[in-house]
């Protein structure tokens, strides 16, 4: 069934406002937002291409996880909890309202496990492939966002959750590996909400991997003239991938500059070492010590295998283009 | 020319952050900005597709003039002074580094004319049409954004500029009509900033018009269970425009129901008219009573000619689907 836009906006999406007054139940133009309490926003924008950032034939609510989450992930990393996103959906008309139906539950099944409101939007046609964008709005801490490049020599490396998932994932997306909790992973990124307290506290630099751990690591070290001294075996891996990369090393590669991990990268102060971990033990929250901020070395990264022998690829980030 | 995204973001868009500090020379995944000064927020978010709402080969500055022009009307009409946006490109590869730089060009031509920031943003490629969407946080005054339907019978009916130029300066950019000046008026709309103190005094509810002028007061009125009585020969008309439809009286249609405007609607008390008209004219601000605001008629809207017969369209609003 295709109804028309006005009733898909209000039988889909203007139950995804229910909690936030100043959104008119999408019947205005805009929509108002109190921060009369707030000192700090960070803005964040992710958008989705069909058949460039996702598959196509997935479920609807998959590919809503996955771009709220993708958003999700880099409030995360900058120490902001979500308040309200917009929407902008760009459908060709032969979606229906199934297809808009489950999207949209895919919208409300986040809200409900994050907290957070639909504000608003745009609802456009095309004759091309499905574009999905989301703007966030997020409160920061008193201390206002982590930024990326504020690491000290001597900076421990952390990383939050397990490395690699993502990539394998999409290889079992693909049929290519056989693995449904990678496939999950994939599909399903979890945002690390639950590690702003963490990071408020002690990072010192902070974002979040979607573009593969090694690439990252060097936009975060971006400008700050250092580099990462980074362990292999230190880098958590999920039971599955480990058994996978056991099997077939090459996808080592795989794991280290490939996308859509949305796991956290930050670095704190060696002092503050075994505070951190005992923290972060305490409120349950996993994270890895990977490596060690170093002087400039004549590489940004440095990456030792179990034998300390240096490794190398050929290409440090998974890229869409 | 076609550079990589992280070189076209150097160039082309880094600029456009000159003054927003938060917005870390777009090296961030996110930006800050500080409210610890503002109570409450705008948010609204257009998106345009080309062959769709805009025709694909006109300037580029066109149309980023054309997709801020949107936005900074509905902020404009919600009583909101536009504070920084956020920009989502998806392009084809087909787009080269020219088409980026003018478009660029337009962006900044708006951020100087109306003083506000681009804070972040994102930029996929698509195998599709371009899809462009922005998303503004506005700062509202202390009253909060002024809704729709909050009119009272008896209400004066005001809208600003003249209407109907954009719905016939796409008749011009075709080619069906000859009017430099109007089809100016369809490629770049003025936003009506400088008329925000006006509402915010005066106005009880307000929209902008971008559906056309008698769909969108029906709009306006959505929900208040109220009717609109508009003269015809109280629409104020662009010399252009008046001498078209004297000519081709068939094209009032497009002028009443047609889109593009970018024009305020509005609503204000009878008590307050003559101070209303005064304040506009010290201010140099072009406002025009159009009608008035009556109990529930058998419909939404009535339009009288100049003899005081009712006109009535098949369509009222103009639709992109």
């Amino acid at each position: 069934m295709y109804s028309n836009e006005f009733s898909r906006i209000e039988e889909f999406f203007k139950p995804l406002t229910e909690g936030l007054s100043g959104a008119f139940s999408l019947r205005d133009d805009a929509a108002e937002i109190d921060v009369s309490d707030v000192n700090k926003l960070v803005v964040t924008t992710d958008s989705i291409v069909e058949k460039v950032h996702f598959l196509g034939p997935e479920k609807p609510s998959s590919i809503a996880r996955k771009l709220l989450g993708m958003n999700l992930s880099d409030l995360a990393a900058k120490g902001a909890t979500p308040h309200s996103y917009s929407l902008s959906l760009c459908l060709p008309k032969s979606v229906d309202d199934s297809w808009v139906k489950d999207f949209a539950d895919g919208l409300a099944y986040m809200q409900k496990e994050y907290g957070f409101y639909l504000s608003g939007g745009d609802s456009v046609s095309t004759e091309g492939p499905i574009v999905l964008t989301a703007s966030f709005i997020g409160i920061s801490g008193k201390q206002g966002m982590i930024p990326r490049a504020a690491m000290n020599v001597g900076d421990d490396i952390f990383v939050s959750g397990t490395i690699g998932d993502g990539a394998l994932g999409l290889l079992a997306a693909q049929g290519k590996i056989d693995s449904a909790y990678l496939e999950d992973r994939y599909y399903h990124p979890q945002a690390r909400l639950g590690h702003i307290p963490l990071l408020e506290e002690f990072a010192t630099s902070s974002m979040d991997i979607s573009d593969g751990l090694l690439g990252d690591m060097v936009k975060l070290l971006g400008g700050s003239s250092l580099s990462a001294k980074i362990n292999q075996e230190d880098i958590p891996l999920s039971e599955d991938a480990r058994e996978i990369v056991s099997h077939s090393p090459e996808l080592w590669e795989q794991v280290l500059t490939g996308g859509d991990d949305y796991e956290l990268l930050f670095t704190a102060s060696r002092d503050k070492r075994e505070q951190l971990l005992l923290e972060a033990k305490a409120k349950d929250l996993h994270i890895s010590r990977i490596g060690v901020v170093v002087e400039n070395l004549n590489e940004s990264i440095l990456l030792l295998d179990v034998d300390g022998q240096k490794v190398t690829f050929d290409k440090l980030s998974y890229s869409h283009s």
